[in-house]
């Protein structure tokens, strides 16, 4: 369920969506409007704006692509293993690799430094609708619209920042009805404290993966630090160590990634036919290349571990999504859904929005037609890390030179130390591992867009896929840091004068790749356009009762815990440590199935009967990874780690019999980190007893 | 470089083809028109009828996609491992897993018969040109040629049949300027002798294929039976146990697949645009989809690994060839040998052949608008051996009533015993794995044919890919060879008054497939007729000095055992016994480089030295695998088992510089079958000592 694949694929297509039909503990709920009356009806509680804001202070948003929350008064953080994957596999190395060792700081001064993670903690949240769309007019054409708008998001942005200091994102709610601005407190000094090792944190691996029942630590500790000292921070989740009982209510507050819940029938043929079937087959060869190279050796698999972990997650939930597209029942319930909407709108033509459908599924087919090309030259980065900052040389150099209103947004002021911070990183990245990714980049790319495409043929400068990609790896300098440093802020000419092989690639692809931006861009906007009339709609004949889609931004979802009933396949709610030692002994202790040696060592210490992981009804999608879950009382119950496979259509449309989101339960963490790890001060700083 | 599953995919594609430029050691030779001059004048040497038919009776073809050798006059044969592998697996269970375990059989009691295995031996080769062309006349269109070689042909089988009672296949060769009647010898009671491990014959699995330096013992031993006792054979290959020298003369004999050699430059667009990218699509999906499952336990792992192994070789080959078609250098030797002899096809109008290439490119168009289609509903069978029982069962029904020469090639009498072996072959099926793999297809051919493609509505039957997956599984019978036999030659009338799930589905999917495959065989033809007119420029132009497009028929190649030279790249054209171990060290002794228990068991008795694998530039191809490698003498010196990764562009062109066919060394087959598996019996026999 971890998230930055994924966004990076979606990224396509527009975020847009809500609930399909408005069912039980469903919704992923703005903090400043949440489903108080759902709340009150269904389970009798009312949150307090105390217990909100508190709640919001407490969750942190992982700018990879994850969840997590604030544990101590000194900074400590929870979120999962494979949130913090990313973060403990930069810190690797071939003599230590910490995802198959563990990592436990037993002082503070041995927390070690993260490479690149950024965290953000929501400050506050203001509806800024009016100044973004104060410089629209009737007459403007939908780019004239775009300009209009990002200009305005961008003055909003820098405004704020400038004014407050705190990172400023304008957040696109209900597809462009409602524009609210979100300010991040940020912290950029994140040290690892505590990790299992990946074998107990990912027990099962990715057969595993969204299924249930699940014996998996899927935690990881990090610790906020300011002026080189633990931050001290005001809110964070209490931990109650007496855990939940079936049929319990609990919350999640996370940051969901994207959903797709609004979108229209064109747009779900979209997806169906172009969207997903790419992005899987980007993925399924991906996989087969890396898992190939990962099998020479062992460290040949630590090298690209991080690569397929991500993958394979995606992977399976692209496959979920395509079994959800294909399933006629959820096809059928949309478009009667669509067809209500319609028939609402043509029987109130003063709403105005009786065409938006039609205007959505023109500029689908424009986008249909060059999507795949522009995810090749736009967002698949030659798959590689050393063409990636290249490309943000070049186009950084070329963005800075303008206004910062008319910047794409990436580039923005507002952006910098985001930007910045991934630009400088000095995460591994490994020449030949490089050479073997873009070559068969460019190898899929002749295959996906045609060998005789001028953007191919400029990406292949007269070469084989394998000369081309040790020319590229081999004719640049931009492996090191200091010289990225040297590079950037320097004007576009200055860098055409380089003879840096993978600057002049970023230069030569940069027509091309903007070519299919603005497209995409231009049509995203019409689509907003439309389905704000949409939106309009949907209010006028539903009200209030719908949240808006993900967009990696803080939500609050509400649930019980609750096993599974069915004909011959019931499955509880609470599994136990013990059945990590069960199920390895029934799959013959083998891969990825083995029992952690620490785990084994432990067996006379460890309480096999307490809970371990737990499924409940809440609505989670990817980024959702590592959402505290919480009682009544706002206290750390648990924490979020996977969904069942039937959540992934959870994307398009809400369903409830079989699917589940699935958590580490806090009484198994307590004892797991006590018993297996002696991990004693760290669970009493979590605990509040220190 | 085993054959099946590639045979079932490119078979798609006319085998058209030969050398791009005429090289040295290049060649697929007939053995009724081998290469003397060039063996005389490269090599001194000067093979005698006796010695060619000699060869011709040794060698054995495997009809699951291999070749092989007679080894001693009690019918003995030696193949590769991973050609036996399909029938090791077949004779695997739960409880005794042959390809883990490995086999020796002690006595000839017990060998153990295979479930469906069939082998040929070639008796004789007789022009028959005249006599399939008889029939066409200058006025008639593609579809009426087609026909008309159709009848032919199946006549002529027929009647050789009838007369000899020997397998009597027309095969085309030099892309329809020739046509020649192959009769072979046919043994369908094949036991299994011989098997080491998989470790053993595989060791260094997926990442080390066709790479080389190499250790592998990829052998197996079987026996030919007939009238329940060991065939008694005239030929057979004596081994030599001395082996060869670097630089010695070998020779191959056996059944290279398919080549596409001698394809006109629209055709290699095709290959690059639209067919193998449409192949790896294919391979890369179902590859990702069985490792999933495989990783869920051993027992899954077993029942796929077949399956598995197929589609990793498969997919090295389509990688290495895409690598090709987008080589620059290799496109334009094709472009400028294709642009030699059009001019020179123009300068001699007599030839009347000057519109030929243009003809072929027409044809390429109409298949490529269809072909991935027909893939899906004609060649793919859902991606299940039920759905296949099924379909072999509607259409031998629908054939079986029409004459025999109008039948499609696949259900005329001579294929009779070819088609009921398959049919009625006990081979396991798992349901559970069916209804995976038909999930599977049933989404990608939405994805890739689109949701609303009759056809796909039709194989969905309104239901989604799981719940119709499902369905089909539970609702058929032919998993019990005893219905297939019921059902076997029931008129289709009878067929469709069944409620057997599969068999209607193939019946409602059948004038699908067959408008998909009209189209493709008629622009097939029309292409052959037009490759018959450039062969004859060919011929006018550089003479016979080209060996013809592989057709899984015996061929005679020829090369020297030779190393690699290269600037810091040399490598030696022998690895020694030792190397095994010493590789299993070096890469930690992980799978897939583990050390097999029996030769880590043997290391005291191991002689470390004896030459194990070694490289010569023999030209081979996919199907070659397991044929015998010979001396001057005609001796077996070595069986070859794989090619360099360079070597898979051989499929369009030769090349020559670090491409090597690689074969085990008779000299390490005969230590370690005597001190690793203590063979000493087999080991007497092969050397006729007994």
């Amino acid at each position: 369920m971890k998230l930055p694949r994924v966004l990076r694929i979606v990224s396509l297509a527009a975020a847009v969506g809500a609930a399909l039909i408005v069912r039980a503990d469903d919704g992923m709920w703005l903090l400043n409007n949440p489903p108080l009356a759902q709340l009150k009806e269904r389970y009798g509680f009312e949150p307090s704006a105390a217990w909100l804001e508190h709640v919001q202070r407490s969750a942190v948003r992982f700018n990879n692509g994850g969840s997590g929350s604030f544990a101590s008064a000194d900074g400590l953080i929870i979120t999962n293993h494979h949130v913090g994957f990313d973060a403990i596999f930069k810190l690797s190395t071939k003599e230590h690799d910490l995802l198959k060792e563990g990592f436990h700081a037993k002082t503070r001064t041995e927390e070690r430094k993260c490479v690149d993670l950024e965290l953000n903690v929501l400050q506050s949240i203001e509806d800024v609708t009016a100044k973004v769309n104060a410089g629209v007019r009737a007459d403007m054409s939908p780019a004239e619209v775009l300009a209009a708008r990002n200009t305005a998001k961008a003055a909003i942005e820098k405004e704020s920042f400038d004014a407050t200091g705190l990172r400023s994102d304008v957040v696109v709610l209900y597809q462009g009805a409602q524009y609210h601005l979100y300010r991040y407190k940020v912290y950029t000094d994140v040290r690892l404290v505590f990790a299992p090792e990946e074998q107990a944190a990912f027990f099962g691996g990715d057969p595993d993966n969204f299924e249930y029942p699940r014996f998996n630590l899927d935690i990881a500790l990090f610790r906020a630090y300011e002026n080189g000292q633990p931050a001290k921070v005001e809110h964070f989740l209490k931990w109650n160590p007496a855990g939940t009982q079936e049929g319990d209510l609990v919350f999640l507050a996370g940051h969901p990634g994207t959903t797709q819940r609004l979108i229209t029938m064109a747009e779900l043929e979209y997806a169906r036919d172009i969207q997903v079937p790419g992005a899987l087959r980007w993925m399924k060869s991906r996989e087969v290349l890396l898992n190939s190279f990962a099998k020479r050796g062992q460290e040949n698999a630590r090298q690209v571990q991080d690569e397929i972990r991500g993958i394979e997650n995606s992977r399976k939930v692209y496959d979920g999504r395509i079994g959800g597209l294909l399933d006629p029942e959820l096809v059928a319930a949309k478009q009667a859904e669509e067809d209500a909407l319609r028939k609402f709108a043509q029987d109130k033509p003063e709403l105005g929005a009786s065409d938006a459908w039609d205007k959505i599924a023109e500029a689908q087919r424009v986008i249909a037609s060059t999507a795949v090309r522009n995810s090749f030259l736009e967002t698949y980065f030659f798959n590689s890390d050393l063409y990636k900052v290249a490309r943000d040389l070049v186009r950084s150099s070329i963005e800075g030179a303008k206004p910062n209103g008319e910047r794409l947004p990436e580039y923005r002021d507002s952006a910098k130390t985001t930007f910045e911070l991934a630009l400088f990183s000095a995460k591994p990245i490994h020449p030949e591992v490089e050479k073997l990714k873009i070559e068969h980049y460019l190898t899929l790319m002749a295959m996906e867009l045609g060998a005789n495409d001028p953007a191919v043929q400029t990406a292949l400068g007269g070469k084989s896929p394998a000369a081309r990609a040790a020319e590229l790896v081999q004719g640049t300098q931009v492996l090191a840091v200091a010289h990225r440093k040297a590079l950037y802020g320097q004007p576009a000419a200055a860098l055409a004068k380089t003879n840096d092989s993978m600057v002049q690639l970023a230069l030569a692809m940069e027509p091309f790749a903007r070519a299919t931006r603005k497209t995409i861009d231009q049509q995203n906007e019409a689509k907003q356009q439309a389905h704000a009339r949409i939106a309009k709609v949907r209010y006028a004949k539903d009200g209030d009762k719908v949240s808006p889609d993900a967009t990696f931004t803080l939500r609050l979802s509400y649930g019980a815990v609750k096993g599974i009933d069915g004909a011959g396949n019931q499955v509880p709610a609470y599994t136990k440590l013990g059945g990590m030692a069960e199920r390895a002994a029934e799959r013959g202790n083998v891969s990825p199935y083995n029992l952690p040696e620490s785990w084994a060592a432990a067996k006379g210490r460890l309480n096999a009967d307490v809970p371990f992981n737990f499924i409940s009804t809440c609505y989670s999608i990817g980024g959702n990874s590592g959402s505290p879950v919480m009682n009544r009382n706002g206290e750390f119950i648990g924490i979020i780690f996977d969904g069942s496979i039937e959540t992934l259509v959870w994307n398009y449309a809400f369903t409830e019999a079989r699917a589940r989101s699935i958590s580490v339960d806090v009484r198994g963490i307590i004892e797991a980190m006590r018993s297996v790890y002696g991990a004693d001060a760290l669970v009493d700083e979590l605990l509040g007893k220190k």
